[in-house]
């Protein structure tokens, strides 16, 4: 695991350098919506979608600099999701990576602005990055358009299910689109990046979907069994608020099998990538034996 | 007029047909959001951006299937606008274009999420959109972005400036970022997609500014002279909310002067425009002399 843990401090600080790049403390008069812009996107968040680009782009041999602007882009719709969930009128929550929420700081409207900002910042980024052709931004914009939109489907679909007794293939079709689409497109995006063949790309989206779903069974084992302190966000939310959850819906012991599964699938399908994988295998494992 | 009312009626017909075959009833598990965002883009806008963007495209000799994506997109742009820019946190109204808003009509959560859907579906429309080359859907993407960042700006002005004193020159930053930079980029498009020279698309993208700021003004003296049932939205709200306007900062007389002053300029400088330019005079003059 050291090696993991110096590729994601790596990672995050490449990250953060691009994010603190084209989100400037600007001190004109925007910068109240900055400031909120700001406190999200640098509140600590773990980096493991643009991560995710980094490695998969590297896999296949891409240049850093390539692969930031994108990894920046889906980390700024990745917050201005959160942004977005944390409203009292979505999931309520006060708490995000052990502080305040953006709402709970800045006001809900600022808040929405924020997260929208956030999102039209996202597209420019890629649409601006010389160190990509311009068919490549398109597929980039255009991938990153699809993921963004089957994000909002999820969560819509989650608040629809809300204190619903669901099915496991609604809970899966719900998580596909909520968090499975992006971080798979962070997966893919690197491949595209790095020039991946059209078979290889395929894979590594079929691989980015598998570590949506067991970045997301994870999520739900760990709001049952840790602490809110430990988390950094309202542990047992789901729960209180009848949430559709892997756990719910199969039993917690069930969901960790799953996860077990899908952690052992997914370092078969690497075998198979015929790139240089070893942070993305970091990836997967740090996923799955997270503790928040 | 009746050219005009004539041409209106065309490309609020076109940009109709384009929009539903964007946004589709498609019956999914989606449907839910998808009636949210349907419910504000059909709710019989005047289509003035859409409209500016074919104006300006057919007067450089563009076909109209390479303007109507892009005049799409920016529609749903400025749908997404007024969906959150209507939501209890910002404005709090609940009428908009004679019918309920969407968080009136389907909750707080899903128009936000409605919202959400229509900035990501704009940029990936233009992204997928195979009648303009890739350079053209980047520059597009580019501008379309930085007019929806100053727009959320804007936004975000106007609400810090309610209930304060602010000085003409604050109000002209408001409305330049909130409502300017859509309507001058949605003339600007209609330019490069017409593939005007460079001289002549900064020269549309000039009077899309003038544009904007003679909108804004109309609009903001409507407010105070028209009823909510002709306004289709609720009149004088603009005063009961203190909000920043031009006949607070300088009287309702000298509101209506400089429109017109602004409205005789943009004639003259379509003159010197070198295209065909006489449906873009009919949308000035129509935005000038408005009533609702």
């Amino acid at each position: 695991m050291h090696r993991t843990h110096k590729f994601f401090e790596e990672a995050a600080s490449l990250v953060n350098a691009e994010l603190d790049r084209l989100v400037p403390e600007s001190g004109q008069s925007s910068a109240g919506l900055e400031n909120a812009m700001r406190w999200s996107l640098f509140g600590g968040g773990k980096r493991l979608r643009p991560a995710l680009t980094l490695a998969a782009g590297r896999a296949f041999g891409s240049d850093d600099r390539r692969l930031l602007g994108t990894a920046a882009a889906i980390e700024m719709i990745h917050t201005y999701s959160l942004i977005h969930d944390d409203l009292p009128s979505m999931d309520d929550d006060d708490l995000r990576r052990g502080r305040a929420t953006c709402h709970v700081k800045f006001g809900e409207a600022t808040a929405i602005l924020a997260g929208d900002a956030l999102q039209a910042l996202a597209f420019q980024t890629i649409a601006e990055d010389e160190t990509l052709e311009p068919a490549e931004r398109i597929m980039l914009i255009s991938g990153l358009g699809q993921a963004a939109s089957k994000m909002v489907v999820g969560q819509h679909l989650d608040l629809e299910a809300e204190g619903k007794a669901v099915t496991l293939a609604e809970i899966e079709n719900i998580h596909r689109n909520k968090t499975g689409a992006l971080i798979a497109f962070a997966a893919e995006a690197g491949a595209v990046i790095g020039k991946a063949s059209d078979e290889q790309t395929a894979a590594v989206r079929e691989m980015g979907k598998k570590i949506g779903l067991l970045f997301q069974i994870v999520d739900d084992v760990l709001d049952i069994t840790q602490t809110t302190d430990l988390l950094g966000k309202t542990a047992g939310k789901d729960t209180a608020s009848q949430k559709a959850t892997y756990p719910s819906a199969i039993g917690l012991d069930a969901a960790r099998r799953l996860s077990a599964e899908i952690e052992a699938e997914l370092m078969n399908d690497l075998g198979g990538l015929g790139g240089e994988a070893e942070m993305l295998a970091g990836i997967i494992r740090f996923i799955a034996h997270r503790n928040n």
